[in-house]
């Protein structure tokens, strides 16, 4: 069967989450649904890169696809996008070596979490709005503790998929942009909430009531603690997929504008 | 009675614009009735710059506010800002002088127009995806045959509110941020429709469905050509009102980010 490497992106507000459910509206399930109506394949596979949370957007979830009878890729990539609500949209269908698995394959993902210092009529979907001031530098100084490999225990919940909680984090970074502060992290996978548990921490190290060195005992020990500080989900996004011999991009834009008031 | 500039924020998509009425949600209906729960005042006036019509949004729509009696500036804000729906925000209360006028007192007006040329997952509410291959060079060149003093009418329903058609133009631009398109406008005043009226014509230039020669006529005669070319309002802001002496700004940044596909 002809297989495809799927590029997506969703606004994940009305959605419990990527993965496919039997009672839920969830992204995956959306997909399939307007493949089996547009297409009315006798036999299709659709495997995402992860997961992703109820609530968590997405840049660029990758998934790949086969379909026993194909169209061409650009015929694919329109049929879906007419078929699609709004909120989920496919940037890209591209031909994949039929051995390609958007999973297994990833050796790296990136996220970027927006928190918003200000309230916005524009952004409230997309961002964790902190009113609190924010000690900025700290912040900063604090993702570079991240930076690395180590065992991220403490900033996950039990989950009986995951083998290792050992992660390799090559870039952790937080940047000013208007009223945004955009967290930007990359590691070789991410477990269940760790994300969430990461900035959730870093937003207790910038109102002061976490400090640099609870932060480093989280990380080198087991603990509860950063449960109590998981970020919502709102501000969240699967920013990239990396497969063999991509090049790393650091870069990172904001969905939305928020410039100071 | 002290008298305050308001700067406001909006997603226009869920009113039916600015103005107050009787038996629909508007923006400037929600101020009246945040202030009167939040304040009670005994007596107020509210007095924007202008309408915007429904579903046209505003980065910073200006308004003055007579109160008997006020708390300071940001305690006002504030108690506005916890009252208002998340799609309205206030940015900014000023302390005005009592014989500032919000409309009369306004010198220019600036618009921001986002055309998407994609499909996006996150900004649908914010712009006019437009399918069809557009020539942005003829657009841009179109953009100036509006700058100047033009007698407007061919791009206005009649309005019996309406002064003069004669508008002066000093800013008219389009520019290119990844799949977005802005179109920025600045001049004297604006007539009902006008900016969505010059962005369907320029869309219409574009897609080469009109011809530059034809804008030309329609800027020089009376005709109810632009009319059927009236932009959807999803895609317009209000960026700024001017008063006296304030200095024109001409950088303009997009409200969502949309990388190409």
């Amino acid at each position: 069967m002809p297989r495809f490497k799927l590029t997506i992106e969703y606004d994940g507000t009305r959605y419990s989450g990527w993965q496919i459910q039997k009672s839920s509206r969830t992204v995956q399930g959306e997909i399939h649904r307007t493949l089996t109506q547009a297409l009315e394949p006798s036999a299709f596979e659709l495997q995402g890169s992860g997961r992703t949370d109820a609530g968590v957007h997405a840049l660029g979830q990758v998934a790949h696809l086969d379909l026993k009878t194909a169209p061409p890729p650009e015929v694919l990539r329109l049929k879906l996008n007419d078929g699609l609500p709004q909120d989920i949209h496919v940037r890209r269908v591209d031909p994949a070596n039929p051995r390609f698995h958007a999973r297994h394959h990833a050796v790296a993902r990136s996220y970027l979490y927006q928190i918003s210092r200000r309230r916005t009529a524009f952004g409230k979907k997309f961002v964790w709005w902190i009113k609190d001031p924010l000690d900025v530098p700290a912040m900063q100084a604090a993702a570079r503790t991240f930076l690395g490999r180590h065992d991220f225990r403490s900033f996950t919940d039990d989950d009986p998929d995951e083998k290792s909680t050992i992660v390799q984090v090559d870039r952790c970074a937080v940047l000013e942009d208007g009223a945004l502060l955009l967290f930007h992290v990359r590691g070789s996978h991410f477990l269940w909430k760790m994300v969430r548990r990461m900035v959730g921490a870093l937003a207790g190290i910038g109102r002061g009531s976490i400090s640099a060195e609870q932060l480093n005992t989280w990380l080198s020990t087991t603990s509860d603690g950063p449960a109590k500080y998981t970020a919502p989900p709102s501000g969240l996004f699967l920013e990239r997929v990396y497969y063999d011999g991509e090049p790393f991009v650091d870069a990172i834009h904001s969905i939305v504008t928020i410039p100071h008031d």
